[in-house]
């Protein structure tokens, strides 16, 4: 299960802008690769020092750095320098428990994103941060770098030059990152669908002790991926509108499809929530309803048994003068009475239709 | 029940405007269907091919043209170029796991609905997907093709030429469409009110175990033509307002009526939602109930049987000096106190209301 | 209790404007009551055929023509004719499953409000849709004409001309209309309001099973009422605002007190729905608590007897050295025994407030 | 418990502006107190007839008339007739049935509130309605007259001559009215917030039955409480911002400050709300323990002496060979079974540490 | 646990303006401690009387004057006097039973924040009211000085003089205070964080009775964490608008920074809220589901042992005529049967997956 929340308490009481990286530190380097492309002209390499990417700055093609391991603070300061970004931005891209949001500086915009895997084990959610900085003619990435990503098709895409992407404008390769990322959240919804439809049909045929443990542990997988996701309605719907001077006209239309996946993102977790919810009634009602099945078992049984039991006992005082005991059929006719008695029960039972 | 998600997964990654059919795809081939009128003339054909009703584009008759079974990206592609229509929209109209929306692109506006049906065995909501694209002169709906439509009517009245519909545009010729989608959507909930109802009356009568598996049924049902519904209140009320060139003044108050009827649906279904979360809570207070009248049974056997087993028992006992044994009257007084002991435990229980 | 859905889908397909009438038919005639009055003149007549009181029409004074049974659609299409009503307000007039709504056509207003009744056993609330269309000088209501109505004092104002009735427009009898039919919800209110405090009372003293269907038949009457109240609330809203031409300014602060009357409604509905869930928390509770008293019961004879039913058993076993049978006081001591497990047992459940 | 209606039904179909008292009347007169006073003067006096004080509207000084006693129609209508006063008012201040509002007729404001109590015993909250009407210098209240006020602190402070009030004007004073008012319901809030506390702990220590009828209590006396104070919200909102005419400039602040502690009236009501609706989970919770408690008693006893019991029959029954019972040790050694029996038993409780 | 209201009562009645001290008082001092400051100069004195810090005010430095416990009132008031302070202000500051909120007066700006923290055992949060007053260049902060505060680093960073907060204004000041507020915060939630995991730890292992009043408390301390934080959005939101002329432009992405960090609060806290609902679910099934385990173990004894001993009972009786007790291998037949029927039983359960 996802931790609650991260040690960002280490943060408290230092001045704004004050670089301190909040997260699960990566072992390996920090990779820096860039990709420089225009419709005619594609460069490509990995870079093992940030400065030596600034020669593109000035470039008028577009410029996709993607830096993979945040936690090297040198590195980001220089970026930051060499591309005038307020320190606090500095700050937010350090801190990996940041909600998405998106912040617009005129002449470029920070935007921050949650990339989400399943584990291994294809239990858990695990999510990543992602950054970006857009700016007139560069895309600035940065990951967390603790697993791969999910941007490997855009670099094909770009590589090969298919499609429009080289055609278009930073704005265009800022939307296919997050075009890829929101992507990404469909394939995760599916698999939890399975997992939803899986614990459906167990709870029917077979509702044991454990699906209440993983009723409780989808539910808290919900609320950590609407969590992620629900702020990202906000995030592109400020990309999609009218106001923001670095998005050009024509790819407006590719954001409000965006738009319209997170929607339908947030819609499918709230139906998932909501089917959830209603399992756990199942559950609940199912409980009641075996507690009701014991419960008749017992019933019965006692019902039948201590009236004969009883009699039994009463034929076996030892009182001197039972006129019974000495009667030649009074063993068989005890028995007989003994016999009356329980089917008078059963059909009692019966006709209350508790068997 | 259906299926929670759709394999939209197998899109992830593709560069946007890439036509990939994701739905049930239908084994019959693709129809299309022409209806080409205005006031006076009516033309209707069905076509192999989709340029052999390009013809019509130039013409300024009302076209409509009708495609069903969306599976065949090739046709999509052609009319995509001969309309004009953006890559994202084809792309949406292939991806059947959309929610109903609407998108302006100021010479045609694409609209995307859901057509509900009751399956065969009138247990299941079924969807089937329905976009329209209307143009100046022109609507194009695109079926799933998976089971007939609800749109025979509309045909009817166009070949017979009876009501306003033939002397009205091509957006008149688009609300009759979404209005008979919508009017379809009052059937589906006629059909579940009975199942509500009945569901009702048999949780009163006789509150069986599979009574729970019908109410998680029908709230399942529920939530899922909420989904489909709820989005629909704000494409038509797009539709309404004022700012959509292609409907004419004299169709808003046509769509200000579908838009109630939308309304209708919606607030019904928060009827029924809220009927069946009641239903709920009498299933849950009913099983409680009769685990109540068990354990009572149960208690008042036990109450009773118990002290008269023991006082048997303690006649049993072989102790050699018991002087009640001896006594003549020994055993008929014993049978009266245990009589009396069993009247008092019944007083009691009739007392408290038990029985 | 109220059917949840009426047929509307016998009207799916048909073409928009087409008159069916939906909803329970009357037997009787169509009733057509003609009022035609200002200050100083008042005129009063019933007629048989719709066309006799359109000489109403070029006259100034205020006409308010009540047409009692929808059903008659003949008349309904002459008056449209004659009145110049669209053809979808004729039909919204005949399908009497219509939520409250208002619709301005510049010239005239078309109103749909619910008159609500109690039924005879003043079990079930009955509702009777009213549609009122106010134009310049006239009002015309349509009742489906199932009861009675509620506007007769209003006629008995009208023709003793006391009040201020008579010196005003047709907008002020508009606003009687919906007075009355508002100030009739209170009755209804207050009589819910004491079945609510009924069963309160009723649920502290003795808990009965059928107080659950009570509550869940009160819990739906709620439901009910709120669908058709609470769309109101938009409605007058609606006529007491500026935007509506046919409204005079002074007749507005009349709107504004039937607005405040609705909300008043509306806040005591919430507020019952409140208490009707609070009550079904206390009848969960009051089942468990019975079912515990039960237990208990249970557990404290169980407790008792089973030990000395146990050792009565022991000392009933045969054999043949058992020292303590021997003894001369052996069955004395063994009742005492008996007697002191039993006193300390409950002195055991005394000390747990079990008894 | 309040009743949850009024008898409102006795207005419905009267014409509007019918002056009909609804609520309980008060046995006493019609009190009518005059305060009229400037920076230098102050005037006070008591009269029996309306007209007396009609003398106070012509001088500039502000005037203060408080009537107690609201069933006195005459009255009513006498000193609406003398300050203009809309006949729709009048019909409000006579109906203890409102909810709290506001109106602005340019000339003078008309506002309603609720003066809230706790009744003798401190257990119900009681309920009077106050109304204002706050004009260009003066202020007309009406008290429904059932209990005294909380407004002596003001009479006292204008007498004195202390603080700001007599240098400010009518709306400074109708402040200071609403101001008493809501600081009064902070006092009925500490009262029910030591009753909560009073509960909560009751709860955890011992949990009897009749904390369920408390909690519901509360519960009641919170929606009673919610209902009075919400509205509130948006009248001393209207007040505050810019667009009242009567409300000075500098009388703002202190109607800001006004509508911060209603809105901590308010916050705190939905705190309690909470917490009560934590502790009837809790309740809950705590039955279904102590039945587990219970069962468990019963589980444990008869567990252990069922098997015993059986033991003592078998060695109870009368079959002429049965070996063990010849022995010599067999007596001792079925009491060391026994016991042996018990024994394993217990641990195995013991293991499941239900001991 | 914090009390759920102060003693607000002692100010009903009031004149507005008075000075009342509403909290809980500290025995010390009050302690006034200046720091003036610009980006050169830096002047740090502790004053005994409030007088000597009103040279400050005309110099064009940024003067903070930090005032450790409010219980003062002449202190209070002279300040008030010397900054032009509204009376109201003053009594909100006395005031500690405020929610956080923030007044523009224009010449100055009056906030209230919550400063939180965890009482010494860790289980309670303890909250102090701080009192910012923002000015042209000064800034005044009152604290209830019940504990220390959490503007030490902010100290600090003055007299170092190291990062911006030297060179920049009062504004700034202002966002430092409410910043390290805020951020302690994070440090509260992180706290919590770990009960709740811890909790949820032991509900899945060991799910004691206990666990239920912890489960309350955090869920109590989650609603008193939400009434201090959740009014802080609009306070700061208001800082971070266009619309506060004391707060400069630079400044202004610093209070977005805060804003975003106090949205990222309120989520916390309402997935908190959302766990530990899902929390008190578990918690309840599981009694259930041991209710049930506890169940089945009595159902399976009584099952067993029932007709088992019924059986002894048959053959204990001392009927003259039973062939079966003189059979040779009756008693071993008996014993075989009886243990028959016990595998049956067991069979039973085993195939009902009881055991």
């Amino acid at each position: 299960m996802q931790r609650l929340t991260k040690k960002r308490s280490k943060k408290a009481g230092l001045p704004p802008g004050t670089l301190v990286h909040i997260g699960d530190r990566k072992k390996a380097d920090v990779k820096i690769a860039v990709i420089d492309y225009d419709e005619s002209n594609f460069y490509e390499k990995e870079f093992k020092s940030v400065e030596e990417c600034f020669i593109f700055k000035e470039r008028p093609a577009v410029t996709w750095i993607n830096i993979d391991g945040i936690h090297h603070i040198e590195t980001l300061e220089k970026i930051g320098d060499c591309y005038g970004i307020h320190p606090l931005i500095l700050e937010d891209i350090l801190n990996t428990d940041q909600r998405p949001k998106i912040e617009d500086f005129g002449n470029y915009v920070y935007i921050v994103l949650k990339m989400l895997y399943l584990n291994d084990k294809g239990n858990d959610i695990v999510s990543e941060q992602v950054s970006l900085i857009l700016g007139e003619n560069f895309v600035i990435s940065f990951q967390e770098g603790l697993e791969g990503d999910v941007f490997n098709n855009i670099r094909e895409r770009l590589r090969s030059g298919k499609g429009k992407i080289r055609k278009m404008g930073a704005d265009h390769l800022a939307y296919s990152l997050i075009d890829s990322i929101v992507d990404n959240y469909f394939i995760i919804l599916e698999k939890l669908g399975e997992r939803v439809e899986f614990l459906e049909e167990k709870l029917v045929s077979n509702p044991t002790t454990d699906i209440l443990q993983s009723i409780h542990h989808l539910k808290r997988e919900m609320i950590f991926l609407r969590k992620s996701v629900w702020p990202l309605r906000e995030v592109i719907s400020f990309l999609e509108r009218e106001d923001c001077a670095l998005i050009d006209k024509t790819t407006r239309p590719y954001f409000r499809d965006v738009y319209d996946h997170t929607i339908h993102v947030i819609d499918t977790i709230e139906t998932f929530r909501d089917i959830i919810s209603g399992m756990l009634d199942i559950y609940l009602s199912s409980i009641s309803n075996r507690m009701n099945a014991v419960m008749k078992v017992l019933t019965i049984i006692a019902t039948i048994f201590m009236p004969l039991t009883f009699l039994a006992g009463v034929y076996g005082m030892n009182f001197k003068y039972m006129p019974e005991l000495e009667w030649q059929w009074g063993y068989p006719l005890a028995l007989l009475l003994m016999l009356m008695i329980a089917a008078v029960m059963l059909l009692y039972f019966k006709r209350k239709k508790w068997i």
